[in-house]
Order: structure tokens, then sequence, then C-alpha cells
């Protein structure tokens, strides 16, 4: 426990190549990753979470009960859940982007962590390649961007700790366009997918949540790109941008239904179109 | 600054009509609805904010210089900006709401004051005519919810303390279609894009961050919607969701131009078609 504790702190992380993975829905897709190397669990939590725990120690997982106190020494949370595990650290840097990707979230300077998971979270959802934290930005291996990511910085590669540039030479050896979401923008979002243009593929650039995006990043990008606002609000919340600008790209390139998953709502479909050929 | 910080429990500004505003953003948002009835700022943040501080004492608020201990007192963050507001409450009811509201926001049940404060900020910014926070909900009124607002709790008609059904009531009374977003709806927000039913009025229920929304919730709605989930995530948060949502409403119903405010944008079409003309 004494030696798990240490990696709440990001040099130690760093180091190790370790992580914190506190609660199921973290520990779940770190475990669908196989990244799980020890989980530390209170008896009670390794009762409600038993089937979690199978899956753990079916892998190569090793399995500590602890006490609360213990549990709660591991944990970032004022409301610990007696559940948290140490994963390995995936470790992707910008050679690991896909040849041609799609989709691409590349967050430059952001700094609040809860921001950024969400972010990671949506940019999965929407089917995104890679998510790129570039600049000064958080650390995407903390307790709370693990957290607001809900595990998906285990499910789609994160190239975290690279300068801009090297980014860009990225994108553009892989004949992926960048737009730079900014609320000044000259273009309303509205004219890039009215334009046919988000159907490309698109890497999306988005700032700091004080001072957005700097002069540069814009001035690299094909476009700078304003989600629009009517009404009084100056701007939006970073995550909420990202989520209008990142689904706006999925709709443009997936179309309405093409390899949506939700669960029910698949099984529906399938369960209509049956008796439509009926 | 004894009173006024009474004013951090929920109660009390129940009792007094009365909230905290802390920061420049959300007491500009309080001072343009002229909400504002006392200032207190440390002579650190009355220099950084000397224009607005004109502005407020321009209209009827008082303002009281404190020292950096005072300003603590009455702050909730971490890093007190040296700058709380005193605003009276606005209380909007259902009665309030717009005859023919076009897209209206309901949260059901929400529990984190970040996520509801995002929504509100997401719902002014996408030209929502009201929000409404029914059922056991988080107090709107409260510093992390007005803080994540960014001061859009003033901007739009806020109601609160309400339970669904006068709720949905209200909106059938003003012919406005009721949409319940759920991860697992039978629809997906594309077929809705796709057959232009999102140009309707429409009120969006969102439910809570963990639970979703109740069945019954789901089965007085018009259809449960759910947002394309493309790649591993289960889900996406509920603020996240919320902006996609609203968002898709936005663009059906103003198209792409129509009215969308964006400082520069604007300013830069105006001049681009003053040389189209010339």
């Amino acid at each position: 426990v004494a030696a798990a504790r240490r990696l709440l702190r990001r040099s130690v992380r760093r180091d190790a190549g370790r992580l914190l993975v506190e609660g199921p829905s973290a520990l779940s897709a770190a475990l669908a990753a196989g990244r799980v190397l020890e989980v530390f669990a209170t008896p009670e939590a390794s009762q409600r979470h038993a089937a979690l725990l199978d899956l753990a120690t079916a892998g190569r997982a090793r399995l500590s009960l602890v006490d609360d106190a213990a549990a709660a020494a591991l944990s970032e949370t004022v409301t610990p859940q007696g559940l948290v595990a140490v994963a390995s650290m995936p470790t992707a840097g910008l050679v690991d982007l896909p040849a041609a990707p799609r989709l691409v979230a590349v967050l430059l300077e952001a700094r609040d962590p809860g921001n950024a998971g969400t972010i990671i979270r949506t940019a999965d959802a929407a089917g995104a390649d890679a998510v790129v934290l570039a600049g000064a930005s958080v650390d995407p291996w903390g307790g709370k961007c693990v957290r607001a990511s809900a595990g998906s910085v285990f499910s789609l590669p994160v190239v975290d700790g690279v300068c801009l540039e090297p980014v860009l030479d990225a994108l553009a050896a892989r004949r992926c366009r960048v737009l730079a979401a900014d609320g000044s923008g000259e273009t309303l979002l509205d004219d890039e997918i009215d334009a046919g243009r988000l159907a490309r593929p698109t890497a999306w650039l988005f700032g700091n949540e004080a001072r957005g995006l700097p002069a540069s990043a814009i001035g690299a990008a094909e476009a700078a790109v304003a989600v629009p606002v009517y009404g009084a609000a100056e701007s939006l919340n970073l995550a909420a941008a990202a989520a209008v600008c990142l689904y706006a790209s999925a709709r443009a390139q997936r179309g309405p239904r093409q390899s949506a998953r939700s669960a029910t709502s698949a099984a529906k479909a399938g369960a209509a179109e049956g008796r439509q050929e009926r």
C-alpha cells in the first residue's frame, strides 16, 4: 500500500510507468486493456464488485484485501469506494498515431484534469483515433483525469508530454487537416458542416480553459472555427465546446447509423428490421 | 461580511432570496441582470476589476473594501479572487416559461453542481429559453453551480424546486415536445436530425449523472434519444451529452448563420460582405 500510495505523485508515476485507478468504471476499462497489476479492495468492495475482481485475478492481477483506512489512503475522492488498482501506464507516442487517422483531439495547455478527462471520454465515444495532450497540459494519468475519462484513457491512444510542432508535423504527414476551436474564430462550425468539409480526416485543437489557443496555434490551423453562441453566454465550457465539435465531425464522417454502438438501440433496431422483413 | 457568509448555506439563501456571486465573470452577468446588492473586494481586486466595480456602484450596489481574510471567508474556491458579491436571487417559476418556447433543458435529479452549471451555460449559449431543475436536483444558486454557469444563471430563466409532473404539464400546454436523453434510447440523435424533427419546439430531459432518467420520465417523453457511441466508452458525461443534444436542436432550429453571436466572426463577416458589395 505504501508503494502504491506514492503513485499519487506525478513524478513517481512517470518513473514507475504505473498509475492508480480508482473505482469500478475505470478499473473495468483498465482490465479490458490488460493493464491491471494489483487490486486493493476492502472486504465490502470485494463483495460488491466480485465479478470485476474475478476478472482481475483471472488475468495476472494480484488481489490484496485492505481495511478502510488503507483504501482511503490510496483514494483521492471524498467518499472512497474501497477499490483501487495499480495499472501499467500505456505509453503511446506520436509514432503510434494510426497511419490514416480520421479524427484526433489535441489539447494544448489544458490545465483542468476534469475537463481533460471528460474530453478524452467524449473523444473515445465520438470514435476518435487518438487524443494528444500538448504543451504544459495536465497529466492524463492523474486520478481526477482518469476518473473523469471513465476509463477511456485506456481505450484509445493518449499521447502526452509533446510540443505542438511535432504534433502538427505528425498530423500533416498523415494528411489530417487541423482545425482550431476558437470562440472568436472566423468560421462558424455550421459553415464547416454545410460545406461538407468535416467528413475529411480532421484533428481538432482545443486550448486552455481561460486563455483559449495561442495565436501561433490558430495560425497553424487550416481554419479557426467557432461554435455559434445564440444566447447571452460569453462562450462555452471547454469540454462542452469539444463535445459539439467532435460530434459534428463524427456525424459528418460516420453518417447517422454506421457502426454506432448503443446496445439497446442496436438490438431493437435489429428486431424492428427483422419484423419488416417478415 | 458575517451576514453575507451565512449565504454559503442553501437554507439561508432560500430564506433571504439572496446568493453569493464569486469572481468577475459571474459578477458581470449578475450586474447585467441588475441583481447585485453589495460587492466585497480586496484593495487589489478592486484595482484589477475597477471597470466592473464602477459599473456596480453606478447601479445601486454598495461597495465594501475587505481584507484578504474576509474575502477568503466569503469564498468557496481554493484560490479566492478577492471579489464576492451579494445578489438578489432571480425567482422564475413555471408560469414564467415563455408562451411559445423553442428550446428548454430540464434536469431531473442532477446532483453535481459543476455539471448543472455547465449545462445552464451551454443551454444559454445554444439559445435555450429556460432551464428547469426538477426533482431532488442540486441547488442552482450554490457557488459551484453559479461559477460553472459563468453567470448564465442570471441570463435565462432558471426554474428549480419543482416536480416533474407540473413541468411536463407546462411544456404540453406550451406545445413543446419532450425528448428524453437516454444512452440506451431506441432513437439515435442522428435519426431525429435526419427526420427534421429537431426543428420543432423541444424540451430535453436530462437525468442523474449515475442513474440516468427514471423509466417514468422516459415513458412520458415522445422518444428516448441516444447520442451514438462509436468507440469503447460506455457513455458520455452528462454535460457533454447535453451539449451535443442542445446544439443539435439549435442547429436544426436556427440554421447555420441566423443570429449567431460571435463578436469577431460577425465583424469579419460584415467586412467580407462589404468587400463583396463593392
